[in-house]
């Protein structure tokens, strides 16, 4: 269901359980992110008024879910400060496409894999975290759901843009390519790393 | 209270009259923009935990009007379309300094001051369409309360970045500006032109 060709591993679990601040507060930004990449998308294909309709939606429920992180981390006493960014993001907007349409097949392909592996981590989070902190996997749990969603959101707005088959045949090519970044990983700990 | 030092002319109700199709489209594209150039104020200084909370809420409520000016839009038959830019947001954002703190409080500021000059004008057009077009008049001046208070909160929030009398001052000076952009006009029928 989310077009994902590799698993976590263990790597980074060993990264969470070493430095779960720093994930927390990165986390933070992803959900700021998430919702600024559904700004740009908005603003780039405004005529297109499903994806406003959806955009809309997705940004408030990923501000939303800002908040609830800032919340958390402040429960936490956990300062939320800039983080430099790791190299997942700069990786796959680097496959985006230049020319129309298929810039915008791209786009929302790439916005789609991100959340579709925020998906599996918080899920994968939820699980390893369960026995020592009940909150925070209560939390996780909670997020999957509307991740899952946004993922079949922006893989059907790119149906928008090119025939579905053509679509399919790319977000398998662009999803082979997510799979090799995350299997290369990151030494900062990040959400993505 | 909105800190205005000009009112809106006849001039501009006549392109309202001679275009009001065109300037219902830019106000639609209006509500996008001051929702994104919130979005971007939350990245620039996403630390500031009220800056962040209050962007959340001006986004959500931004793209709110978005949706229900494109709700209007197409009951009325109007095709949603992208427009050639006006110059007044260009010009004032082209008085923003560039060195931080400046910087954010010129930016907050700047948003400050479109959306006191929104709130004139959806007045003013309310006002002017009401013996004609009782649903678009009752429609802006719902908006009114909105915009006012966006003025108020960015005007607020950049005091975050420099005292209060410093904020006064530089508030007054971008408002002469304004004021002599708004004297200028653009021969486009804008919801700022």
């Amino acid at each position: 269901m989310l077009h994902l060709q590799s698993e976590s591993t263990a790597r980074w679990l060993n990264q969470v359980d070493r430095h779960l601040d720093e994930v927390l507060i990165d986390h933070a930004h992803c959900e700021r992110k998430a919702a600024s990449t559904a700004m740009n998308l908005m603003t780039a294909y405004t005529e297109d008024r499903e994806l406003c309709r959806e955009m809309t939606r997705i940004i408030v429920e990923e501000l939303e879910h800002f908040e609830m992180v800032l919340e958390l981390l402040q429960r936490r006493g956990i300062p939320f400060r800039r983080l430099a960014s790791g190299p997942y993001g700069k990786k796959l907007n680097g496959l985006i496409r230049s020319s129309e349409p298929d810039r915008a097949v791209d786009r929302l392909l790439v916005a789609s894999l991100i959340e579709a592996r925020s998906c599996e981590r918080f899920s994968l989070l939820s699980e390893h975290i369960q026995a020592k902190d009940a909150e925070l996997a209560s939390f996780y749990a909670s997020l999957f759901e509307s991740e899952a969603r946004h993922h079949t959101t922006y893989v059907r707005l790119a149906e928008h843009f090119a025939p579905r088959d053509a679509v399919r045949a790319r977000l398998d090519q662009l999803s082979k390519c997510e799979a090799d970044i995350i299997i290369e990983g990151c030494s900062l700990p990040r959400m993505h790393s």
